[in-house]
């Protein structure tokens, strides 16, 4: 999922993520509900409209944002006061909040409000975070119930937390199995650890989950990480990776990533990458997108950013091929070995 | 024509120039000379290529750059000398040289390089630049030959100086229209002169061009401006105000121009203007579109010159109906009274 956080996918208009090949985009509670508003949100007729996107949307539970953004933050078993770090106005988020808030907003899978720990994190911090987590995510659901977000044929998923304890990440797991979610998501990894952790945290936990319902590991990640989660099960990802690194001039190849500052692009007649099909690979050189860099056009960004969004989304494409063809392994394998060799 | 400055229109890739009903596009020798320059344009296949637009490029001389940004200018009648506003290095042009640059370029139309005096200035000032700009119109026209420009069914486009005095704009139109040019430019209007100034200008030169020939007012102006400069005989202009407006918040209607900050339009459901039929008025709010702004996505100023620049281009497309059906006065005189009465 390209990640949209203010209501749009940076510098792309919708026909463009469209193009890209994305199915499902995601978005982002705390924003929306600090600017425009979710209740200004419904009365526009919720967000697939208010943006002009007419695919699926999921929608996060804001928790992280305002463990990485919001000030003045204090939180109990109730729920999480903190100052908005748009214009220091007081807010409020719990539970059954953050679901009406999701559904003002009208998302297709709305996440439930966890806590989620910082890395590293004691154990004693992480055991009080899993619990209060699975309190809140029971409470998720009723308020979901009262809202009547699943029976009019929307989701709610569930998180998992445990941090890089993998008897929490399992207690966690198995406790939230046991609810009527629609989906899990596996939360609290890309927030500093090494890699081999993340797959860890992974590893603990996805055993546990439903076999027949998605596995989605929350913001990660570069593609062969991508592609490693794949491999144990994981179904969805999110990541602001191909457009936030756009923006600092960094494009995806087969070969790796590269960035369009560096001079050697400087006269590149070829495409950003020669294995992609899309509008920038198609009709524009890399020296012409460096020249855009350069200059600080918006259209450097635009075009960096389509080019990023599908090469991703069509990483994701070419797994599921080779899922169906039974040929996973070794061609992800060699995916990766290339992607890290460069050559 | 919309302006692409850099080799771009801003915040629009080519696909959406086109879609907003724009045939050619205007870009600048000065940018495109000090970045990336305009050798490596000719090394990547030219400026259409270069900048994936398949449509007419239309290139200014670069002088009115020079005079507007360019720190340490010296001029005589042989050329100017100046340092770039990018990295202070020196860089000399002359007429010879701004065709070369400008057939690096590739462009369908060439313009001379002119002098172009501040407003006010005083009359021998004027009678100097009028003086200079005719002799370098003439070596422009015999460097244009040895490029073999017109010859392979480019156009060299002289430029009317003359500032506010009518006599010399007259006497330098009636010097250019007896050089071989397939186009003729008013120059030096829109330099901070009062509007009624610029049609003089206009009114004492448009008499003594070629009927048979285009004529072009330069960087000019607003949608009245426009009407009553095509009422005069006019048949091109270029401008950046479409573009450059749009990332200051400012869109066009029938009912005069807006500013998408403004609070009344936050939960306005209705398109920037309700009489346009472009991307951004079909599929997104007032409301949509304030929010980007209010949350300073690109996404804002990628929709707002859209559909400016289609409004701009729209009008001209109105303009050339009501010529044709031969209701151009009545048409046009409503059409700003309208705009300028706002209801």
């Amino acid at each position: 999922m390209p990640v949209g956080t203010q209501g749009t996918v940076k510098s792309l208009c919708p026909a463009q993520v469209r193009d890209c090949g994305a199915q499902i985009i995601l978005s982002n509670t705390y924003h929306l509900n600090l600017r425009p508003g979710s209740e200004l949100v419904a009365r526009m007729g919720g967000l697939h409209s208010f943006m002009g996107w007419n695919g699926p949307i999921l929608t996060d539970s804001g928790g992280f944002q305002v463990f990485s953004l919001a000030k003045l933050r204090k939180m109990d078993d109730a729920g999480i006061r903190f100052r908005s770090h748009i214009d220091g106005s007081e807010v409020y988020l719990d539970p059954a909040k953050v679901m009406e808030i999701q559904n003002n907003l009208g998302s297709d899978i709305a996440m439930v409000l966890d806590e989620c720990p910082p890395w590293p994190a004691e154990r004693p911090v992480v055991e009080n975070a899993v619990r209060r987590s699975l309190k809140w995510a029971g409470e998720s659901l009723d308020a979901a119930d009262k809202l009547g977000i699943q029976q009019s044929g929307r989701h709610v998923f569930g998180i998992v937390q445990g941090s890089a304890f993998a008897d929490l990440r399992r207690e966690c797991a198995q406790a939230l199995a046991g609810l009527s979610f629609n989906g899990y998501a596996i939360g609290g990894v890309s927030v500093g650890e090494p890699e081999e952790q993340m797959l860890e945290a992974v590893d603990a936990s996805v055993p546990y989950l439903p076999d027949n319902l998605p596995r989605y590991v929350m913001g990660v990640g570069t593609p062969p990480q991508l592609l490693r989660m794949v491999a144990r099960g994981v179904d969805m990802f999110d990541c602001v990776m191909p457009t936030r690194e756009a923006r600092h001039g960094v494009f995806y190849t087969v070969l790796g990533r590269r960035n369009i500052k560096n001079a050697r692009f400087a006269e590149d007649r070829g495409p950003l990458c020669p294995e992609s099909a899309n509008y920038a690979c198609e009709h524009f050189s890399r020296a012409y997108i460096r020249h855009l860099f350069q200059s600080s056009e918006i259209l450097a960004c635009t075009l960096l950013s389509l080019h990023n969004v599908n090469f991703f989304v069509s990483l994701m494409d070419q797994a599921r091929l080779h899922i169906e063809r039974g040929d996973f392994g070794p061609w992800s394998e060699a995916w990766i070995a290339r992607y890290e060799r460069g050559q």
